[in-house]
């Protein structure tokens, strides 16, 4: 395995960074999983004022978290509809309300890392600056009580390191999973201020898999015993893991190069330690759901209050 | 990086094999991704009945798809709704007609790793024998006029090898990428029956990136030469490398260990050794598109016609 690290060497303004020479020899950019492009969309026009990007993996809960933002910022009516702007794909759903864009990005790090290849670049030909950009997913927990919010310190990969392994040209590049810590710490106060639920800063694992890769013992295979699973999961508590998800070293490392202020939001919907199945009612679970949404519109809700003010 | 095959060395009937003694010890299986389950709905009845499995990326095409097959089977009123059988979820969906199951599986080896985890439950518990599983997509060529079809022989990762590495407890397995060649050859066959368009049998690339790992140029980053994007393409071609896309390789090894006659069938958007981006005009895309479900149709229609012909 050859590993490297490959930190960029241009310097990021407030814009948004690609690091991709060839995209000015390009003369329209489709970017072809949101049906969007340069070609075809006034980009400027459509996503210049975006401050805030808000990514999930469920389309119907980015949707709704459209809806909820539009009635906390009393922006406009919240019984209105808000158009899919991705209508014309079946791959990824947007939403637009002011300074907030949501998008979901399905499940799995190839699936958000093409998201976010696009996103990158929308932002970029958008000349977007300032922009805050926080995944709000859920998670399994461990040793937390479910329900519990985690806010992601590191990204950790399976064996408990804080690297995301990108491969080009069929080798394996390292990059960095580190998010922005002040973003994580006013996150939690937020929290705090809200009071609604428990809210932690901790590691978060990421996997490739949901079931053999996060030790679950109900997937179709299973080679394993449950003292496996108990003593890895227990490991993985020792590094300071207190969730597992599937997409946050990609989004760390895709949103650290490109110099967007990130941040990742789960919502734990059980303790690993005591089960793998998802057995609380669908009630619960999307009220569990919920969390890292009304603690998110809370901290952009606090941001555009704050600036408003200074004005 | 630890090695090993996990061959399994359970003996595999007409069945559809689970390897995994923990399941025989839960009450019910909730398959979550689905929002079915075994203490909730009746899968023997619903599925029992199932020979044929299609699954592809967009939830689009695999209703579209089982609109085509009861059209081309006669089996019911073309016009007629076909319910999204997996309704209570927006990570899959799911649609059933006659013994043709069709199912989304989202982009990325974790987004199908999840769903064909629950689907081969799924088809345990509902004691379905006798299952061909196919997968249909979309990719991009090497070397090929864009709309050829692609059969795939083997599956290989970007070093072009025939492996697919799966992290279990932190430690990495081996797992092989065989497909079924004789139901690989079979579809050629059709191909050549069909004469509609050109299919071809080859190696498949899987990848877990659609941009960096795949040499494209026109992502957020890129840190490499269009020299070192066609050098690597044609080490690619020189390995047999006819196509490139993104779930092939889990694809193959999940459906070899439970036992499930699989193939895969993509479609080629694209000629890679001479471009980057989907600019084709999206009429021409979709009518890409859909040959994989006219050849697999085609592949159905014939063996339920063999079958019913042999009673």
């Amino acid at each position: 395995m050859d590993s490297k690290d490959d930190k960029p060497n241009v310097s990021c303004s407030s814009r948004v960074c690609v690091h991709n020479p060839h995209l000015d020899t390009l003369k329209d950019d489709i970017l072809y999983h949101f049906s969007l492009g340069t070609g075809t969309h006034d980009l400027p026009a459509m996503f210049g004022d975006v401050k805030f990007v808000c990514v999930g993996g469920s389309p119907w809960r980015m949707k709704s978290f459209t809806e909820y933002i539009a009635a906390e910022l009393s922006m406009e009516d919240p019984k209105s509809e808000y158009p899919n702007i991705c209508a014309g794909t079946d791959r990824y759903a947007m939403y637009k309300i002011g300074p907030v864009l949501s998008v979901s990005h399905g499940m799995g790090i190839p699936s958000i890392a093409i998201m976010l290849h696009e996103l990158i670049k929308l932002l970029h030909h958008a000349r977007c600056t300032d922009v805050t950009i926080i995944r709000i997913g859920t998670s399994g927990g461990i040793g937390l009580d479910p329900g519990t919010v985690v806010v992601t310190k590191q990204s950790v990969d399976a064996t408990f390191l804080p690297k995301f392994e990108q491969v080009i040209l069929g080798r394996t590049v390292v990059r960095n999973t580190d998010l922005d810590q002040s973003l994580a710490e006013e996150l939690l106060q937020c929290s705090k201020e809200l009071n609604q639920f428990e809210t932690v800063i901790g590691n978060t694992m990421c996997t490739l898999d949901f079931y053999e890769g996060q030790a679950r013992l109900d997937g179709a295979f299973c080679s394993y015993t449950e003292k496996d699973k108990q003593d890895y999961l227990s490991k993985a508590k020792d590094a300071g893991v207190c969730n597992i998800e599937m997409e946050s070293s990609a989004f760390a490392a895709m949103c650290k190069l490109s110099g967007l202020r990130a941040a990742v939001v789960c919502v734990t919907l059980l303790d690993r330690l005591k089960g793998d199945q998802l057995s609380s009612s669908h009630e619960l679970l999307h009220s569990y759901g919920q969390r890292p949404q009304i603690l998110v519109g809370y901290y952009i809700q606090k941001q555009l209050k704050t600036k408003a003010a200074g004005k």
